[in-house]
C-alpha cells in the first residue's frame, strides 16, 4: 500500500499495541491490491469464524467466514487493479480488542467502492496467540453529495 | 422502538452483558425516533470524548464528541418522523467492549439513510461504570441495486 505511513495513527492506543493493529489493517487493503487470496484469508479471524461480519460499500452485511471470504474472491477476481491511500486514520485498542476507522481514497480502477472513489471503513480486530485478526470489516461509500459535511 | 426484541440475540456474547448492550443499542435508535437529544447525549462515552465516531450514511466520519452530538441535533431537527426495525443483529461482547451489528429498516419519513430505506450499522460500546456508551457508529446506505449477495 502507498501513501501515509500506516503507523501514523492519531490517537495512540491507550493500552499499546496500535501500531501493530495499524500494520494489520494496512496487510489487509494491501492484501485486497495484491489479489492475495492467501493473504486475505489470513487476516481474517479463524478462532471464531461464525462471528465474522463484512460490509461492502452498499452491500448488506456477510456473515460467517465462508461467506465473507467467498466475497473477497469474488471481488479479487474482477478488480483488474486497485490502490488505497488511507487517511484520517484511527486505531483505538482496549485489551484484546480494536477498532481502527479510516477513509478509503480509492485511487483507480473498478473498485469496491462502486466506482465512488472514496469509502469511510469501521474495522474491528481481534488479539489472538498469532497476532491481530480482522473480525469486522465495515465499509460505507462516501456519498459526493454530502461530502460537505453539516 | 417497534419490531423484533431487542434482547433476542444471535450469537449470544461470550463473556456476558450482551443483552444489556442490546438494550443500550435499542435505546439509541429510541433516542433518534423521539428526537430526545439528552437521551441522545447521554447514549454517547463522556469519557473519551475525542475517541467518539459517528458515520452517518454517505457521509463522511465525524469525530469528537461535540461535533458528533451537533449532527444529531441537526439530523433529529430536520427529521419529522423516523421508526427503525431492526433486523439481523448481532452482539458481541468482550471483556468491556461489544460490537453491534444490524439492519436498520426504516419505515418512513425523511431519513438518516438519505430515503434509501435501510442501512447496515455497526456499533461499538464501551462498558463504563454507569453503563454501556456507544463511542462508534457507523451506517452505511444498502444500494438496492445491490441487494442481492453475490
Amino acid at each position: 500500500m502507498t501513501g501515509p505511513d500506516p503507523t501514523d495513527v492519531d490517537p495512540p492506543g491507550r493500552d499499546g499495541g496500535s501500531a501493530d493493529v495499524a500494520a494489520a489493517n494496512a496487510a489487509f487493503y494491501a492484501a485486497f491490491e495484491q489479489a492475495d487470496v492467501d493473504a486475505m484469508a489470513g487476516i481474517w479471524d479463524d478462532l471464531q469464524p461464525e462471528a465474522l461480519t463484512c460490509i461492502h460499500p452498499g452491500w448488506p452485511a456477510l456473515r460467517g467466514r465462508e461467506q465473507v471470504l467467498r466475497s473477497w474472491s469474488a471481488l479479487m477476481a474482477n478488480t483488474e487493479y486497485i490502490q488505497f491511500f488511507l487517511t484520517d486514520v484511527t486505531v483505538a485498542v482496549e485489551g484484546d480488542i480494536a477498532v481502527v476507522t479510516c477513509t478509503e481514497n480509492v485511487l483507480t480502477g473498478v473498485s469496491e467502492t462502486g466506482g465512488a472513489g472514496a469509502a469511510v471503513a469501521t474495522n474491528v480486530f481481534r488479539r489472538r496467540g498469532h497476532g491481530w485478526r480482522l473480525q469486522v470489516h465495515h465499509a460505507g461509500p462516501l456519498l459526493s453529495e454530502l461530502d460537505g459535511q453539516p
